[in-house]
């Protein structure tokens, strides 16, 4: 049943390190960042490479403890605890490191971890008033200035065009991946989904689109034969689920689950609208479309659950927060609410790197999904 | 001992209520607000009320926890649950409330909170580029914009300007007890200050002006005789403390310190930098230099920080952070390493509304008061 296509993703993954390390000693630069909201189309264009820094381990939070509070969300602490420890080979690859602005923690953390790596930290705004717009077009405008200067490399119209493209025919891949797991029963493990997103920040972006390729044929060849995956279908939602955390995705498929989709940094919100102009403008009003819960007045982000739970043809929702993320968890009071007055289930689940809980929400989401 | 200042304005406070229903009736607009980033100078120049609604009491917070995390700041629960409960006057008084983008845990509350009360949320910037402050221009705008649609008052240049000099004048007084606090011994004990601070949000500004006035001529009268308080001087530094919340400066006169001063929302935050133009500008640029931990690079902070020590002969520092208030937090590592790179002894507290570790804090805080 194991997919050709994940079995590459593995492959590309497990060689990804040195093939990264090669592309530096031919002189391309390396720009790590934290966030959905930093475009990487511009990285692309000046011939360099983006890497997502995101941490997902438990192993680094002790030592970012030292300087970080423990009340944290663990993405936060686990990113930091990788530079300190020097632990991470993507992070010393990283010749700049890209910040912004999102959510308190991370924004404060930068201040610390600017001690230890170059950083650019951007503005975001928190609304979408026209003088926020512009804001963001201007922190878009420094960031290429950045990266010019940083890589030596020009990014003009032409480039910019073929960068914009490509990451467009990513974004459209991961589309039809959407349509595809639309389908009962679903090809796709919700795990394989996972990863595929999870490496997606981490590979050769010429990669990704292979194997995206792959498997989108792949796919389509199982739905024709009607092959799959049944179980209860759920939809993920909330904040992001980077590399080294699966933990919660594992637990919804061992009590007989199946995830559909992933309302998340790592889902939907990595690849949902596309980039209109290859302008700073056009990107700019790509990026600013994010429906991240630091925006005031999110309210795109509970229409496009509803809308993704009917798409998926999800039975019920699996709300995600990393404790102490204060976005996402208050936000979630309303889309429960929001949800609930559709009639769509949801449980809401707040969880950190350790694995103490595990068995506590086995027991929970094993409770939810035999009650959908 | 006991100042007449403070004893009128304790009778002031008991008779706030009433006076505010009072000027209700009469036909005064009130606004609600959360924050030092409020520019109270629009509301008094419509001849309108500004109120300070930040919650200090452990009371409400269980009735907010049913819409809240537990792991959010006590200060944004207590708020939110005066208002689900109904139980503050001053909020029940407010026409409108004037929100702000500072924190995660506030901007996401007053996703809830408008459901309960009219709204006006303006949008904070985190760094101070051109651009931030164009925004920041354009949110003043429309927080006058929408005052005088509200009280029907029109905002001109000569209110403006009565309004700015009304509250430099009371700025100015504050800046004038500082200067009395530094003395040795210090003629005022810290928890009068603070309750000072804590009802200037809340009184009417003539009548903080007059209490302020007596104050100062009084205090410089101490100073002249040499009365006062001894003890290790103690600057508090970090959260803000409002009404209702004296724990941490109550504990540390008890061990036998004496705060001198408050680099806080109820302090300095406050009183600190002058409106320069009774213009939209002048107030904006004012504004725009409150040092709270929510701008990225808030080096200001930690020279404002060293500065005050100095000024105010403190022994040291306690650094006061409200539980999972993740901007205080964090950026308190930096401050602890610069005081200590200057040889000032600091302590980090951090803690809730709740009473079950002042036990422990009174022991914490007596240690710190021997060793200095
Ligand atoms: S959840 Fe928000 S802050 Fe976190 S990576 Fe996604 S867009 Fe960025
Ligand atoms: S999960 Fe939440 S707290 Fe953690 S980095 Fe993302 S937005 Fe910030
Ligand atoms: S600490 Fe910051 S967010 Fe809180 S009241 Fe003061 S200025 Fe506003
Ligand atoms: S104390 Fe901190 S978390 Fe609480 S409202 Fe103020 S800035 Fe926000």
């Amino acid at each position: 049943m194991e997919l050709n296509a994940i079995k590459k993703l593995m492959e590309k993954f497990a060689n990804r390190k040195e093939q990264l390390y090669k592309q530096k000693e031919e002189g391309k630069k390396v720009f790590g960042m934290f966030c959905a909201f930093v475009p990487i189309e511009l990285i692309l264009a000046a011939d360099a490479i983006p890497v997502g820094l995101c941490g997902g381990k438990n192993d680094t939070v002790p030592i970012a403890e030292e300087d970080l509070p423990r009340n944290l969300c663990p993405l936060i602490k686990s990113s930091y605890g990788f530079k300190k420890a020097k632990s991470c080979p993507y992070f010393e690859a990283a010749d700049v490191v890209i910040g912004e602005t999102t959510c308190d923690g991370k924004k404060k953390m930068f201040e610390l971890l600017e001690r230890m790596v170059k950083m650019h930290v951007m503005q975001l705004p928190y609304m979408k008033t026209e003088k926020a717009k512009e804001l963001w077009v201007e922190e878009v405008k420094k960031l290429k200035e950045m990266i010019e200067k940083e890589t030596g490399n020009k990014i003009d119209e032409e480039k910019l065009k073929e960068s914009v493209e490509k990451v467009n025919k990513m974004r459209k891949l991961f589309y039809k991946l959407y349509e595809l797991r639309a389908n009962k029963p679903t090809p796709i493990k919700g795990i394989d989904a996972l990863k595929l997103f999870q490496f997606a920040y981490l590979l050769d972006i010429d990669d990704t689109i292979e194997i995206l390729e792959e498997l989108v044929k792949e796919l389509e060849e199982k739905v024709k034969k009607g092959e799959g995956y049944e179980g209860k279908r759920i939809l993920v939602s909330g904040c992001p689920m980077v590399a080294g955390n699966t933990k919660i995705v594992e637990l919804i498929e061992e009590v007989g689950g199946v995830v559909v989709g992933e309302e998340s940094c790592t889902g939907t919100r990595f690849f949902e609208n596309l980039v209109e102009e290859p302008t700073i403008e056009g990107i700019a009003e790509r990026y600013l479309k994010i429906p991240c819960a630091c925006m005031f007045h999110n309210d795109e982000r509970i229409e496009n659950i509803k809308r993704l739970v009917k798409e998926l043809n999800a039975d019920g929702v699996v709300y995600y927060t990393l404790q102490y993320c204060h976005t996402f968890n208050v936000e979630g009071a309303r889309v429960e609410e929001e949800l609930k007055k559709e009639g769509i289930p949801v449980i809401r689940i707040e969880t950190d790197y350790s694995e103490s809980d595990k068995e506590q929400l086995k027991t929970r989401l094993e409770a939810f999904i035999e009650m959908i």
